[in-house]
């Protein structure tokens, strides 16, 4: 073993960060044995220099993370600072000073990912970021590395905690929105603005940095169509319930039918009890992968926390550290595919839609009229009717979500039609 | 993108090895783009030359898989032939002339892993086998890599299809195992002779390489305590939907609670239902595992069959050819930690033990009172009385398995005790 240490520089000392501090120093000897030297923490950059940190050698304490990134002596700079700058230019400045860089940032990555990774091959270094998307478990490194032999077709997942224990209150308890949500923010599992959770805009992030890697193409938060879940009502769990589904906001990665384009999006969903993702509780996360040659796989784990996360980077630290003896390089950015993103229209999904009509004869054929007009197959009806108001529920057969929206704007259309009291696409069969 | 191809023998062009070459062809393109150059199938080596080979060119075919071996320009050797020679001598021969290798070859690997490692890390070449455990599921990547940074604890997974395909149609239509097994051999998941299957082997190996590779210690076949489930019962089916349980073959990889040694072993057990893993149907596996930082993960997938178990050398072709490419190796192999196996003695977990007994007064105190002298506590007893005969079920708190094995015994010697019809371990609680 080699007894010169690598040096980390730590930027970012937080949830995160904190529990990636406390395992280096606790499991130091480990870490050692696996890399093949030392691992030292050299730096610790953070915005409040003078808060008690636990564990932490004031002495390694910095607020000037530039300063630490640009020492020389680093080899390795973990990011978990979060958001756009000073992240990037302080990856930016680490590559361009030799340091390889883990991060967990994947609202920078699911951004900036290609400049990064051409910035980071420019300078011989790692670009490492497994801790960005669900947080302890592994899935970035089964994408790249385990399926690199495979065609992968679909990646179908629950990729936002914050938004699964929401619905999953919801659909045990039958609390609205409002509730489920002040229990999660009450408990720790959202945040006091939980708009990036509950609006999709954190799983977006995550559904653009795997579609990337699934599909070995470029998909920037962008190119994701985003729908939050704050418009889920318990009225769509029961009308979900009656189907035998639940709902849950869904991540969707898919490679077009005729294989030369592919989609990314993320919304709420029903899916069937039955499928694995239905039965996936509280604020865990779970990914379903399909490809040619594996067929079904599926992670499941803590989708973020301090340690699962911390646990993520960790294993992203070894293996940086490890091609840095070897004086290499891990896989970088693999992009050759270059498939384009299809917008929403392209997508091909099931519907569930629920109508509040006029309760006399003739509205559904009208409604059946509609729909077989914009070439949308109707697979079931269910009519509820009650003092002249009446509703209709629809489940479509597979249809573009161009057709569907054609069908909706002219159902709304209709005098018989009081109003559209939910859409939601049917998933996961 | 290098213009030089990168060579591979294939050795074995079964059930594995012909959906290897089946990948390897149609996918050239997508393969060259993964490892910066093209990868040519360059020689196969099988033991019937004259057999029809769909899609594979027959010029590329031999019985002399050791002159393909020594060829000199062979990058890379997929071993699939399966068990211990000519497997383990073509290996140590490709490593003496420079090719690494690529195996799916569990039997071979739990037997003499670090052996082959040892020699794989003398000729400065790569030994991949994430086929050899589950499939097509990344489980070896993740435990080696992704949690290169965290302390795993605990392995607990349905490892093999065979089995699983076994007790779950057990379970769902209350066959019992002969009915069940002859279904399982007519549908083509059950070999001819079932042996390495039902009796555990196959899972125990699994095990092994599993332990090896989480505790970073060596673990080998012969150290896997091993039960098969060929007496698994309908009754006992019954006793564990009594108690909301259901039946799996498990593999289990533990670390002590002292930290000080592992213990691995293979045996039916009965897990609860709102486990996971109890959800686990017909032929697919799934392994938990869970570690300090990163909590409970699982990973799911079909853990055998060509196409998927070709997903999973695929993976590893790719990664071995970067590697040769970059003229650096991956991760060897990790047994720093030196950790014993414990016998299965030193093994705790809980216990459901199934009496026939006497039906008079006195014959509980006196169980009972067997159960206390061997230090087992007691969590429930459950009887059920008919003319004379009796059945006591007993469930155990957490005791060691020497402690429950004299128990057992000190009861088997009771007069009023007629025989120990089932004992089974509770796991997953
Ligand atoms: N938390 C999770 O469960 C989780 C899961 C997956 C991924 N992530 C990602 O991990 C990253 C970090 O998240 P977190 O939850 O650990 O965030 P956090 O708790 O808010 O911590 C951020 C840290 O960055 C420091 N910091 C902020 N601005 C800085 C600056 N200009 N210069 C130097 N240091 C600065 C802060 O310093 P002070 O301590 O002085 O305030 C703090 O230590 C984010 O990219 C996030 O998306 C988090
Ligand atoms: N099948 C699965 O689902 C699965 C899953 C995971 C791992 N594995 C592992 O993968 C390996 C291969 O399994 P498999 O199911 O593909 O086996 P298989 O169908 O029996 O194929 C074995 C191949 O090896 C060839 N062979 C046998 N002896 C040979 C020799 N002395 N020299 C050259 N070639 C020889 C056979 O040639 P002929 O074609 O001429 O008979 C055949 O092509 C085993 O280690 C197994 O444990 C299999």
């Amino acid at each position: 073993m080699r007894t010169r240490p690598l040096k980390v520089a730590l930027l970012g000392c937080g949830v995160v960060g904190s529990e990636v501090a406390r395992i280096m120093t606790t499991h130091a000897e480990d870490l050692a044995a696996r890399v093949g030297a030392p691992v030292e923490l050299a730096g610790v950059a953070v915005r409040r220099p003078s808060k008690v940190r636990e564990g932490i050698d004031p002495a390694l304490i910095t607020t000037d993370a530039t300063a630490l990134v640009k020492r020389g002596d680093i080899d390795v700079v973990v990011e978990v600072i979060g958001g756009i700058e000073p992240a990037r230019g302080l990856i930016t400045t680490a590559f361009e000073h030799g340091a390889s860089v883990v991060s967990a940032n994947k609202a920078l990555l699911s951004q900036d990912g290609a400049a990064l990774h051409a910035a980071a091959e420019q300078h011989g270094v790692d670009l490492y970021y497994e801790a960005a998307v669900a947080g302890a478990i592994p899935l970035i490194r089964p994408l790249r590395e385990s399926l690199a032999g495979d065609k992968v077709n679909r990646v179908l997942g629950i990729v936002n905690g914050t938004t699964n224990f929401i619905l999953d209150k919801m659909d045990t308890t039958g609390a609205g929105y409002q509730e489920a949500l002040d229990e999660a923010t009450a408990l720790g599992y959202a945040e006091a603005d939980p708009t990036a959770d509950v609006e999709g805009f954190d799983a977006a992030a995550k559904a653009a940095i795997l579609a990337g890697i699934a599909f070995h193409s470029r998909v920037r938060l962008d190119d994701v169509y985003r729908e939050g879940m704050t418009e889920v009502t318990a009225a769509d769990f029961a009308s979900a319930k009656q189907m035998g589904c639940t709902i849950k906001l869904l991540a969707i990665c898919e490679r077009a039918a005729d294989g030369e384009s592919v989609t990314a999006r993320v919304h709420p969903a029903m899916i069937p009890l039955s499928h694995p993702l239905a039965s996936v509780r509280g604020a865990y996360n779970a990914v379903f992968v399909e490809a040619d040659a594996a067929g079904q796989l599926m992670f499941y784990g803590p989708g973020a926390g301090g340690s699962p996360t911390a646990s993520a980077v960790l294993g992203d630290l070894v293996a940086v550290c490890r091609n840095k003896l070897a004086e290499s390089t891990g896989p970088g950015e693999s992009a050759y595919a270059q498939l384009p993103v299809s917008p929403m229209g392209d997508v091909v999904t099931r519907y569930h839609i629920s109508l509040d009509v006029a309760d006399k004869p003739g509205v559904l054929a009208q409604v059946a009229t509609v729909f077989a007009e914009h070439g949308v197959s109707i697979d079931t009806v269910r009519q509820q009717g009650k003092d002249g108001e009446a509703s209709l529920v629809v489940v479509t057969h597979r249809a573009s979500d161009a057709s569907l929206s054609g069908t909706v704007e002219a159902l709304r259309n209709l005098d018989t039609v009081r109003g559209v009291a939910s859409i939601m696409r049917v998933e996961g069969e």
